[in-house]
Protein backbone atom coordinates (compact mmCIF):
# COMPACT_ATOMS: atom_id res chain seq x y z
CA UNK A 1 0.00 0.00 0.00
CA UNK A 2 1.44 3.16 -0.78
CA UNK A 3 -0.46 5.90 1.09
CA UNK A 4 0.51 4.46 4.67
CA UNK A 5 -2.83 3.29 6.12
CA UNK A 6 -6.20 1.75 4.56
CA UNK A 7 -7.74 4.84 5.98
CA UNK A 8 -5.49 7.37 4.01
CA UNK A 9 -5.92 5.50 0.97
CA UNK A 10 -9.46 4.82 1.41
CA UNK A 11 -9.71 9.07 1.92
CA UNK A 12 -7.42 9.96 -1.02
CA UNK A 13 -9.93 7.43 -3.69
CA UNK A 14 -12.81 9.15 -2.04
CA UNK A 15 -11.39 12.87 -2.31
CA UNK A 16 -10.03 11.31 -5.79
CA UNK A 17 -14.55 11.26 -6.90
CA UNK A 18 -15.31 14.64 -6.29
CA UNK A 19 -15.87 17.21 -8.83
CA UNK A 20 -12.52 18.81 -10.01
CA UNK A 21 -10.18 17.04 -8.31
CA UNK A 22 -8.22 14.07 -9.33
CA UNK A 23 -5.92 11.39 -7.68
CA UNK A 24 -3.10 13.78 -7.45
CA UNK A 25 -4.43 16.68 -6.06
CA UNK A 26 -6.49 14.24 -3.57
CA UNK A 27 -3.12 13.06 -2.27
CA UNK A 28 -1.76 16.70 -1.91
CA UNK A 29 -5.14 17.79 0.06
CA UNK A 30 -5.10 14.40 2.24
CA UNK A 31 -1.20 15.16 2.80
CA UNK A 32 -1.98 19.08 3.42
CA UNK A 33 -5.02 18.31 5.87
CA UNK A 34 -2.66 15.18 7.59
CA UNK A 35 -0.19 18.00 8.30
CA UNK A 36 -2.86 20.17 9.79
CA UNK A 37 -4.69 17.03 11.42
CA UNK A 38 -5.65 18.92 14.88
CA UNK A 39 -7.24 22.00 13.58
CA UNK A 40 -8.14 22.12 9.96
CA UNK A 41 -8.87 18.25 9.52
CA UNK A 42 -11.05 17.96 12.72
CA UNK A 43 -12.58 20.70 11.87
CA UNK A 44 -13.59 19.98 8.36
CA UNK A 45 -14.52 16.50 9.64
CA UNK A 46 -17.03 18.07 12.04
CA UNK A 47 -18.62 20.34 9.41
CA UNK A 48 -18.80 17.76 7.25
CA UNK A 49 -20.67 15.41 9.12
CA UNK A 50 -23.08 18.52 10.55
CA UNK A 51 -24.05 19.17 6.88
CA UNK A 52 -24.55 16.09 5.95
CA UNK A 53 -27.05 15.60 8.68
CA UNK A 54 -28.57 18.73 8.41
CA UNK A 55 -28.82 19.64 5.14
CA UNK A 56 -32.37 19.42 3.27
CA UNK A 57 -34.02 20.92 0.31
CA UNK A 58 -36.39 23.36 1.45
CA UNK A 59 -40.28 22.06 1.21
CA UNK A 60 -41.20 25.49 -0.89
CA UNK A 61 -38.38 26.48 -3.38
CA UNK A 62 -35.88 23.62 -3.27
CA UNK A 63 -32.53 25.30 -1.80
CA UNK A 64 -30.48 23.64 0.19
CA UNK A 65 -31.16 24.55 3.78
CA UNK A 66 -30.90 22.88 7.49
CA UNK A 67 -34.52 23.68 8.34
CA UNK A 68 -37.95 23.31 6.47
CA UNK A 69 -38.36 26.25 5.01
CA UNK A 70 -34.68 28.19 3.50
CA UNK A 71 -33.85 31.84 5.38
CA UNK A 72 -34.74 33.36 1.57
CA UNK A 73 -38.02 31.50 2.02
CA UNK A 74 -38.97 33.05 5.35
CA UNK A 75 -37.13 36.15 4.86
CA UNK A 76 -40.52 38.79 5.73
CA UNK A 77 -38.21 41.53 3.74
CA UNK A 78 -37.99 39.79 0.40
CA UNK A 79 -40.99 40.37 -1.94
CA UNK A 80 -43.68 38.03 -2.86
CA UNK A 81 -44.34 38.33 -5.78
CA UNK A 82 -41.84 37.84 -7.91
CA UNK A 83 -40.22 34.10 -8.09
CA UNK A 84 -37.11 33.59 -10.04
CA UNK A 85 -36.54 29.65 -11.43
CA UNK A 86 -33.20 28.27 -11.57
CA UNK A 87 -31.74 24.90 -12.48
CA UNK A 88 -30.04 24.18 -9.61
CA UNK A 89 -29.12 25.69 -6.03
CA UNK A 90 -25.51 26.48 -7.25
CA UNK A 91 -27.58 28.62 -10.04
CA UNK A 92 -29.04 30.53 -7.14
CA UNK A 93 -26.33 30.95 -4.80
CA UNK A 94 -24.98 32.82 -7.94
CA UNK A 95 -27.59 35.00 -8.16
CA UNK A 96 -27.63 36.01 -4.65
CA UNK A 97 -24.08 36.87 -4.75
CA UNK A 98 -25.04 39.06 -7.16
CA UNK A 99 -27.15 40.74 -5.16
CA UNK A 100 -29.47 41.70 -7.88
CA UNK A 101 -32.23 40.25 -7.16
CA UNK A 102 -35.10 40.44 -3.40
CA UNK A 103 -37.46 38.05 -4.43
CA UNK A 104 -38.51 34.35 -3.98
CA UNK A 105 -36.74 31.26 -5.47
CA UNK A 106 -37.46 28.04 -7.31
CA UNK A 107 -34.97 25.38 -7.76
CA UNK A 108 -36.27 23.01 -10.79
CA UNK A 109 -33.11 20.43 -9.86
CA UNK A 110 -32.45 20.51 -13.86
CA UNK A 111 -33.86 21.01 -17.24
CA UNK A 112 -36.17 19.04 -19.21
CA UNK A 113 -33.89 16.74 -21.69
CA UNK A 114 -35.42 13.90 -24.54
CA UNK A 115 -32.04 12.57 -24.24
CA UNK A 116 -32.00 12.23 -20.67
CA UNK A 117 -36.00 11.27 -20.46
CA UNK A 118 -36.03 13.78 -17.85
CA UNK A 119 -39.86 15.30 -18.35
CA UNK A 120 -42.13 18.37 -16.62
CA UNK A 121 -43.09 16.00 -13.83
CA UNK A 122 -39.42 14.95 -12.84
CA UNK A 123 -38.42 18.25 -12.29
CA UNK A 124 -41.89 19.05 -10.29
CA UNK A 125 -43.26 21.86 -13.07
CA UNK A 126 -46.83 21.29 -12.06
CA UNK A 127 -45.97 21.84 -8.66
CA UNK A 128 -43.91 25.05 -9.84
CA UNK A 129 -46.83 26.07 -11.86
CA UNK A 130 -49.61 25.58 -8.97
CA UNK A 131 -47.19 27.79 -6.43
CA UNK A 132 -46.93 30.18 -8.85
CA UNK A 133 -50.30 30.47 -9.54
CA UNK A 134 -51.75 31.03 -6.25
CA UNK A 135 -49.69 33.32 -4.77
CA UNK A 136 -50.50 36.58 -6.02
CA UNK A 137 -47.48 35.94 -7.97
CA UNK A 138 -46.82 38.89 -10.38
CA UNK A 139 -43.68 37.92 -12.11
CA UNK A 140 -41.92 34.82 -12.88
CA UNK A 141 -37.98 35.40 -14.07
CA UNK A 142 -37.01 32.16 -15.85
CA UNK A 143 -33.14 32.16 -14.84
CA UNK A 144 -32.34 29.11 -16.73
CA UNK A 145 -28.64 28.21 -18.36
CA UNK A 146 -28.69 29.72 -21.92
CA UNK A 147 -28.51 26.12 -23.33
CA UNK A 148 -30.63 23.87 -25.73
CA UNK A 149 -32.46 21.95 -22.63
CA UNK A 150 -32.22 25.42 -20.57
CA UNK A 151 -33.84 27.67 -22.80
CA UNK A 152 -36.64 24.13 -23.93
CA UNK A 153 -37.28 24.45 -20.11
CA UNK A 154 -37.79 27.83 -20.14
CA UNK A 155 -40.60 28.23 -23.05
CA UNK A 156 -42.23 25.04 -21.37
CA UNK A 157 -42.93 27.01 -18.52
CA UNK A 158 -43.84 30.71 -20.06
CA UNK A 159 -46.23 28.00 -22.34
CA UNK A 160 -47.57 26.34 -19.31
CA UNK A 161 -48.24 30.22 -17.73
CA UNK A 162 -49.92 31.30 -21.21
CA UNK A 163 -53.29 33.09 -20.19
CA UNK A 164 -52.55 33.76 -16.25
CA UNK A 165 -51.97 37.55 -15.78
CA UNK A 166 -48.26 36.38 -14.57
CA UNK A 167 -45.76 38.24 -16.58
CA UNK A 168 -43.43 35.67 -17.55
CA UNK A 169 -39.46 36.80 -18.15
CA UNK A 170 -35.77 36.07 -18.68
CA UNK A 171 -32.64 37.06 -18.09
CA UNK A 172 -31.45 39.24 -20.87
CA UNK A 173 -28.62 38.74 -23.60
CA UNK A 174 -25.41 39.19 -21.19
CA UNK A 175 -25.50 35.36 -20.74
CA UNK A 176 -23.27 34.06 -23.14
CA UNK A 177 -24.63 31.85 -25.56
CA UNK A 178 -23.97 28.04 -23.60
CA UNK A 179 -23.02 29.70 -20.75
CA UNK A 180 -23.66 28.33 -17.66
CA UNK A 181 -24.75 31.26 -14.76
CA UNK A 182 -22.26 29.45 -12.18
CA UNK A 183 -19.11 30.52 -13.94
CA UNK A 184 -20.20 34.03 -15.02
CA UNK A 185 -18.67 37.11 -12.89
CA UNK A 186 -21.36 38.12 -10.46
CA UNK A 187 -21.78 41.92 -12.26
CA UNK A 188 -22.78 39.64 -16.08
CA UNK A 189 -25.59 38.31 -14.00
CA UNK A 190 -26.24 41.49 -12.40
CA UNK A 191 -26.72 42.92 -15.63
CA UNK A 192 -28.29 40.18 -17.59
CA UNK A 193 -31.25 40.07 -14.55
CA UNK A 194 -31.87 44.15 -14.37
CA UNK A 195 -32.22 43.77 -18.16
CA UNK A 196 -34.59 40.63 -17.91
CA UNK A 197 -36.93 40.95 -20.97
CA UNK A 198 -40.58 39.21 -21.47
CA UNK A 199 -40.51 36.37 -22.86
CA UNK B 1 -25.87 34.80 3.50
CA UNK B 2 -25.82 32.96 0.15
CA UNK B 3 -24.99 29.33 1.02
CA UNK B 4 -28.11 28.17 2.79
CA UNK B 5 -26.68 27.71 6.40
CA UNK B 6 -23.83 28.96 8.55
CA UNK B 7 -22.63 25.54 8.68
CA UNK B 8 -22.50 25.32 4.37
CA UNK B 9 -20.87 28.56 4.52
CA UNK B 10 -18.09 27.56 6.96
CA UNK B 11 -17.68 24.52 4.99
CA UNK B 12 -17.56 26.09 1.80
CA UNK B 13 -14.96 28.98 3.49
CA UNK B 14 -12.90 25.96 4.52
CA UNK B 15 -12.57 23.60 1.49
CA UNK B 16 -11.69 27.08 -0.62
CA UNK B 17 -8.63 27.41 1.50
CA UNK B 18 -7.21 23.26 0.70
CA UNK B 19 -4.27 23.81 -2.21
CA UNK B 20 -5.59 23.57 -5.05
CA UNK B 21 -9.24 24.89 -4.33
CA UNK B 22 -10.73 28.46 -4.77
CA UNK B 23 -14.43 29.56 -3.39
CA UNK B 24 -15.89 28.10 -7.04
CA UNK B 25 -13.92 24.92 -7.17
CA UNK B 26 -15.26 24.57 -2.98
CA UNK B 27 -19.05 25.32 -3.92
CA UNK B 28 -19.32 22.62 -6.31
CA UNK B 29 -17.17 20.34 -4.14
CA UNK B 30 -19.78 21.37 -1.28
CA UNK B 31 -23.08 21.25 -3.41
CA UNK B 32 -21.92 18.20 -5.03
CA UNK B 33 -21.70 16.79 -1.21
CA UNK B 34 -24.71 17.67 0.25
CA UNK B 35 -26.28 16.13 -2.50
CA UNK B 36 -24.72 12.82 -1.82
CA UNK B 37 -25.30 13.40 2.07
CA UNK B 38 -26.40 10.06 2.88
CA UNK B 39 -23.46 8.10 1.13
CA UNK B 40 -20.45 10.20 0.01
CA UNK B 41 -20.79 12.83 2.77
CA UNK B 42 -20.69 10.67 5.77
CA UNK B 43 -18.29 8.39 4.60
CA UNK B 44 -15.81 11.25 3.87
CA UNK B 45 -16.82 12.83 7.31
CA UNK B 46 -15.86 9.12 9.01
CA UNK B 47 -12.56 8.84 7.07
CA UNK B 48 -11.60 12.67 7.91
CA UNK B 49 -12.15 12.08 11.53
CA UNK B 50 -10.47 9.07 11.88
CA UNK B 51 -7.55 9.71 9.73
CA UNK B 52 -7.37 13.31 11.74
CA UNK B 53 -7.19 10.84 15.19
CA UNK B 54 -5.23 8.48 13.76
CA UNK B 55 -2.49 9.37 11.84
CA UNK B 56 0.97 10.20 13.33
CA UNK B 57 4.91 9.91 11.98
CA UNK B 58 6.42 7.24 12.04
CA UNK B 59 9.21 6.81 14.75
CA UNK B 60 11.76 5.82 12.38
CA UNK B 61 11.52 7.56 8.77
CA UNK B 62 8.81 10.51 9.58
CA UNK B 63 6.62 8.62 6.88
CA UNK B 64 2.61 9.42 7.27
CA UNK B 65 0.87 6.14 9.10
CA UNK B 66 -1.23 5.01 11.62
CA UNK B 67 1.38 3.06 14.54
CA UNK B 68 4.24 3.76 15.96
CA UNK B 69 6.24 2.47 13.09
CA UNK B 70 5.31 1.92 9.04
CA UNK B 71 4.73 -0.14 7.37
CA UNK B 72 7.72 0.39 5.33
CA UNK B 73 9.50 0.35 7.76
CA UNK B 74 8.29 -2.99 9.42
CA UNK B 75 8.05 -4.75 5.91
CA UNK B 76 10.59 -8.19 6.52
CA UNK B 77 10.73 -8.59 3.11
CA UNK B 78 12.54 -4.71 2.31
CA UNK B 79 16.34 -4.10 2.20
CA UNK B 80 18.01 -2.87 5.44
CA UNK B 81 21.50 -1.38 3.93
CA UNK B 82 19.47 1.41 1.68
CA UNK B 83 18.30 4.41 2.63
CA UNK B 84 16.17 7.11 0.77
CA UNK B 85 16.27 10.60 1.90
CA UNK B 86 13.23 12.32 0.43
CA UNK B 87 11.92 15.85 1.42
CA UNK B 88 8.37 15.25 2.44
CA UNK B 89 5.91 12.41 2.44
CA UNK B 90 4.11 13.02 -0.98
CA UNK B 91 8.04 12.33 -2.64
CA UNK B 92 7.85 9.07 -0.60
CA UNK B 93 4.56 8.06 -1.94
CA UNK B 94 5.90 9.14 -5.94
CA UNK B 95 8.53 6.87 -5.28
CA UNK B 96 6.40 3.76 -3.48
CA UNK B 97 3.98 4.13 -6.68
CA UNK B 98 7.12 3.93 -9.40
CA UNK B 99 7.77 0.46 -7.25
CA UNK B 100 11.71 1.11 -8.15
CA UNK B 101 12.87 0.94 -4.72
CA UNK B 102 12.65 -1.81 -2.42
CA UNK B 103 15.09 -0.39 0.60
CA UNK B 104 13.75 1.74 3.86
CA UNK B 105 13.25 5.97 3.52
CA UNK B 106 14.21 8.72 5.76
CA UNK B 107 11.66 11.80 5.20
CA UNK B 108 13.37 15.42 5.89
CA UNK B 109 10.32 17.39 5.93
CA UNK B 110 11.54 19.78 4.28
CA UNK B 111 14.95 21.78 3.04
CA UNK B 112 17.76 23.60 4.02
CA UNK B 113 16.76 27.31 3.47
CA UNK B 114 18.87 30.29 4.17
CA UNK B 115 15.59 32.89 3.41
CA UNK B 116 13.22 30.55 5.75
CA UNK B 117 16.42 30.10 8.21
CA UNK B 118 15.91 26.35 8.39
CA UNK B 119 18.84 24.74 9.62
CA UNK B 120 19.86 21.06 9.70
CA UNK B 121 18.43 20.61 12.99
CA UNK B 122 15.52 21.87 11.69
CA UNK B 123 15.81 19.02 9.67
CA UNK B 124 16.52 16.06 12.21
CA UNK B 125 19.95 15.83 9.77
CA UNK B 126 21.69 15.03 12.63
CA UNK B 127 19.28 12.37 13.70
CA UNK B 128 19.70 11.03 9.82
CA UNK B 129 23.02 11.14 10.18
CA UNK B 130 23.14 9.01 13.43
CA UNK B 131 20.33 6.60 11.71
CA UNK B 132 22.21 5.93 8.87
CA UNK B 133 26.14 5.46 10.81
CA UNK B 134 24.87 2.82 13.37
CA UNK B 135 22.65 0.19 10.91
CA UNK B 136 24.95 -1.14 8.24
CA UNK B 137 23.95 1.11 6.06
CA UNK B 138 25.73 0.78 2.63
CA UNK B 139 23.91 3.31 0.57
CA UNK B 140 21.85 6.40 1.31
CA UNK B 141 20.12 7.77 -1.94
CA UNK B 142 19.37 11.55 -1.86
CA UNK B 143 16.14 11.59 -3.69
CA UNK B 144 15.56 15.30 -3.16
CA UNK B 145 14.03 18.20 -5.96
CA UNK B 146 16.25 19.32 -8.47
CA UNK B 147 15.83 22.63 -6.95
CA UNK B 148 18.72 24.94 -5.35
CA UNK B 149 17.30 24.09 -2.06
CA UNK B 150 17.01 20.63 -2.54
CA UNK B 151 20.92 20.38 -4.07
CA UNK B 152 22.14 22.46 -1.36
CA UNK B 153 20.57 19.92 1.27
CA UNK B 154 22.07 17.23 -0.84
CA UNK B 155 25.55 18.61 -0.48
CA UNK B 156 25.39 19.25 3.12
CA UNK B 157 24.19 15.90 3.79
CA UNK B 158 26.59 14.40 1.47
CA UNK B 159 29.47 16.22 3.15
CA UNK B 160 28.31 14.92 6.69
CA UNK B 161 28.82 11.35 5.49
CA UNK B 162 32.05 11.70 4.06
CA UNK B 163 34.53 9.61 5.66
CA UNK B 164 32.37 7.01 6.18
CA UNK B 165 32.15 3.69 4.28
CA UNK B 166 28.39 4.62 3.34
CA UNK B 167 28.10 5.10 -0.41
CA UNK B 168 26.10 8.49 -1.01
CA UNK B 169 24.05 8.21 -4.61
CA UNK B 170 21.42 10.55 -5.90
CA UNK B 171 18.76 10.60 -8.67
CA UNK B 172 20.16 10.51 -12.22
CA UNK B 173 19.22 13.67 -14.33
CA UNK B 174 17.98 13.41 -17.51
CA UNK B 175 15.19 13.66 -20.39
CA UNK B 176 12.11 12.77 -18.66
CA UNK B 177 10.58 9.63 -20.16
CA UNK B 178 7.99 10.65 -23.23
CA UNK B 179 9.62 14.28 -22.47
CA UNK B 180 10.37 16.27 -25.83
CA UNK B 181 12.99 17.90 -25.25
CA UNK B 182 11.60 20.76 -26.96
CA UNK B 183 9.55 21.51 -23.87
CA UNK B 184 12.38 20.91 -21.44
CA UNK B 185 14.62 23.82 -19.62
CA UNK B 186 17.94 24.27 -20.88
CA UNK B 187 19.58 23.24 -17.37
CA UNK B 188 17.03 19.63 -17.92
CA UNK B 189 19.04 19.05 -21.35
CA UNK B 190 22.55 20.36 -20.54
CA UNK B 191 22.55 17.73 -17.64
CA UNK B 192 21.29 15.05 -19.67
CA UNK B 193 24.03 15.39 -22.19
CA UNK B 194 26.66 15.72 -19.46
CA UNK B 195 25.29 12.59 -18.01
CA UNK B 196 24.80 10.72 -21.71
CA UNK B 197 25.20 7.21 -21.90
CA UNK B 198 26.31 4.44 -24.58
CA UNK B 199 23.14 3.00 -25.92
ZN1 LIG C 1 -36.82 28.15 0.24
ZN1 LIG D 1 8.74 4.43 8.72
Amino acid sequence: MTEGSDDIQALVALMARLPGLGPRSARRIVLHLIRKRTGQMSELAKLLDSVAVNSRECLTCGNVTDRDECLICTDPARANGEICVVEDVADLWALERGRAFAGRYHVLGGTLSALDEIGPDDLGIPALIDRVSRKGIREVILALNATVDGQTTAHYIAEALEGTDITVTGLAQGVPIGGELDYLDDGTISAALRARRRI
